[in-house]
């Protein structure tokens, strides 16, 4: 028997770990819940053809597919040749992303959906990736999207909600990164290169990365002439006030229709999140492009302290659903990056001090007369949802209270033979090491509160 | 563009139907915690050979492999013949169960674990079976177990969980089932045909479908002597009181040691639930035997008014992590049917009344200026953990309110100009249909309780 291991990229979550899942994404629905966003979910297995085609090359290849089975197989075989491909095996694929699936989802079941629809999904997804650190291949996902509407109070409630959550965290120094799809590609025309819009986007979206220098350097591999890259400097290199920054881009945009109505919209939000409050966190960044053609306008990404990369994403997009036949649907959304937070949770020692999953109460087991003695006492605590657990057996006392201490119990209660006769039962406070004899009526009260 | 679809056996779910499934896992995860389970996940993909094999020939054929990519693939195809077999082109697999992921689990992670390992789990799992009513491709099990310790204490919780998850969902009349394989040996023992237990057992398990003619004939099929039959009848139309059952038992099983072993661990579970106030609901069903081979002591099954076949089922395995060479590790779990328990929710009208993830608070959008005078006021409901929301647009006032009526909105407000002036809310009891006009401030002291 070789010894079991699991596929790589992939990961077994032991209970600490899950419990520190478990608070973020907890923390992140509660929040969702109050902006009126419900969890829906979708199958991890979706049709092949409804995947294919709707990330690139790279997708296409990176996608787990599934293997067809008895007659189909027969079939790829005896059809073999040397040109077989591996779609000519598989009519059925795992999930690649939640944003697919979800417009699939939302054409499929529009007549039994309210629009706007706002919905957040937490569901993993996988992709062949070279496994690496922070990278798997299969890893949660967890969107939030609000479809049927361009309306940019929705924008607004996103910068309320990456706030919400983030706040709740505790996730230090986090700042909010906006931009406008629209005041990309106002800037591509402003400098002669409409058609150029994805690659100029694509390499300013580096800078934080390789530098202003290798960036011009892509553009120009990619056919932007030297004559657009000078007249972008001033606008990449934008820095100082919001309002300098802005007024700087109109000026900069005047020309360029689509560009002004980006720097219309910027404003509406940045205007509207500092009525809320929630503007101290918001910063304009123009080489802000998330590589992601789909986004029509506020394009959002979110850093914080002592992070590399980003911990949230996300955009406006207007032609999502146009991939299965249903056009005219606005929408915008945002991704939380769970393994990332976790990190930076886990990094900063930021997870709820006290365990995650703290067992309340312990009772040690002293033997079959004790164990009977206790087990009513403990089915009244846990009437009272106090958590607690006797020792299945009359172990040794150091296993049973190493057992206590790996589940973090907050109290341990020793019932022996002399308790049982004076009524009184020996409680543990396993934080302070305190030690009391109480009758179980004084307990009671104790851990009702 | 084709309709859009999912693959069959497989579901979406809709806000409604996954605030249906949250209100079960939810309900059954706060029990779980209370006897001090944690939870746990596995890979969805884990390797073939992990679960080749232990599922018999049909779980091999019924698994969903994942195709090998790249190289691998294009090997596969170059060594092709007429004997290439699927799992040539596959080294990994969707999980069939939760239960051998979670033997591998324990394996690869004891040095992390603390045994006695009490842990749930609630994760998809994937057969490639004919879809039918109620039987899906995809679907969620719900696993609970406890591993690393053999006492009965953990059977008598497992009795008092199933009790307080049914009885906190409402199931109407369930009873929990109870028999012990060691039964079983000592009766194929007692009527002369040890070594064809499993073919006893597996017949008389269908005795509440096919009737005890049918039973009879197949395990005449399976060469069990007419001899034997003859003697076995008495004990699988055993009837009356438990404690009839029981002496019957002793007396039919005295020649038999594992047989009285059996009885005893039986005898002592009801005794220790009766003692705690759980047994009302407990049945003993010698032809109880869940078809599963690897059950060693208890085994359970919950079944509940109105609904054909097991809600809930489980019980002790002593070898589960034999397979991936870890022995000595006695275990005891159970399985809740979440989509059956789903079904019996939904058929008997037991969701809970208010509908289950009814929007607090909904305000009517009369334009911007309006919106921009509510929106402070959102954000303080939201702070209260109030859920809240305001209409995108100023869209006609018919629309809004059926968007409030499909997001079961307890409270519409309205705030117009008028109201703006007044400085008085008009609020709307969606349940009521009563309408009055409150300060702010009444209005969120209202809320907050």
């Amino acid at each position: 028997m070789s010894k079991p291991s699991i596929p790589k990229g992939t990961r077994d979550f032991i209970p600490k770990e899950m419990a520190g899942r478990n608070f973020i994404f907890n923390t992140a629905k509660s929040v969702f819940k109050k902006f009126g966003f419900q969890q829906i979910e979708t199958p991890a297995i979706e049709n092949l053809k409804t995947l294919t085609g709707k990330y690139g090359d790279e997708g296409d290849q990176l996608m787990f597919k599934l293997l067809n089975r008895g007659d189909k197989f027969k079939k790829a075989v005896n059809g073999i040749s040397e040109h077989s491909k591996e779609s000519d095996f598989a009519e059925l694929a795992l999930k690649y992303d939640l944003t697919v699936p979800f417009a699939r989802f939302v054409v499929q079941n529009r007549n039994e959906l309210t629009f706007p629809f706002k919905r957040y999904q937490i569901q993993p997804v996988w992709r062949a990736d070279r496994p690496q650190k922070g990278r798997y291949r299969e890893f949660y996902q967890c969107d939030v999207d609000v479809v049927g509407t361009d309306s940019l109070l929705c924008e607004v409630e996103f910068i309320q909600i990456f706030n919400e959550v983030l706040t709740a965290l505790k996730i230090p120094g986090f700042s909010i990164k906006l931009n406008n799809r629209k005041i990309l590609a106002g800037i591509a025309e402003v400098v002669g290169e409409a058609d150029k819009i994805i690659d100029i986007t694509v390499a300013i979206d580096k800078l934080d990365k390789i530098g202003l220098d290798k960036v011009n350097e892509e553009m120009i591999a990619k056919g932007v002439s030297q004559d657009a890259i000078n007249k972008l400097r001033p606008v990449i290199k934008l820095s100082g006030s919001l309002d300098g920054k802005i007024a700087s881009l109109k000026s900069f945009l005047k020309e360029s229709q689509i560009g002004m109505k980006g720097v219309e919209e910027l404003e509406f939000i940045f205007n509207y999140a500092s009525n809320l409050n929630v503007a101290h966190s918001l910063e304009l960044d123009v080489t802000l492009a998330r590589g992601l053609n789909y986004y029509t306008g506020a394009i959002f990404e979110v850093t914080c302290e002592g992070f590399k990369g980003s911990i949230c994403g996300g955009g406006r997009y207007d032609g999502l659903t146009d991939l299965f036949g249903l056009k005219g649907v606005s929408g915008v959304g945002v991704s939380f990056g769970a393994d990332r937070i976790y990190d930076v949770l886990l990094d900063n020692n930021l997870f709820p001090e006290n365990g995650l999953e703290a067992l309340d109460v312990f009772f040690v087991n002293f033997g079959e007369k004790e164990e009977r003695f206790v087990m009513p006492l403990v089915s009244e605590l846990r009437k009272e949802n106090v958590s607690v657990e006797v020792y299945p057996s009359a172990a040794k006392m150091k296993k049973q209270m190493s057992y206590a201490n790996a589940k973090d119990a907050r109290f341990v209660v020793l019932v022996g033979e002399s308790e049982i006769e004076s009524g009184l039962i020996r409680v543990k406070n396993m934080e302070s090491g305190d030690q009391t004899d109480i009758t179980f009526d004084v307990f009671m009260d104790i851990m009702k509160k």
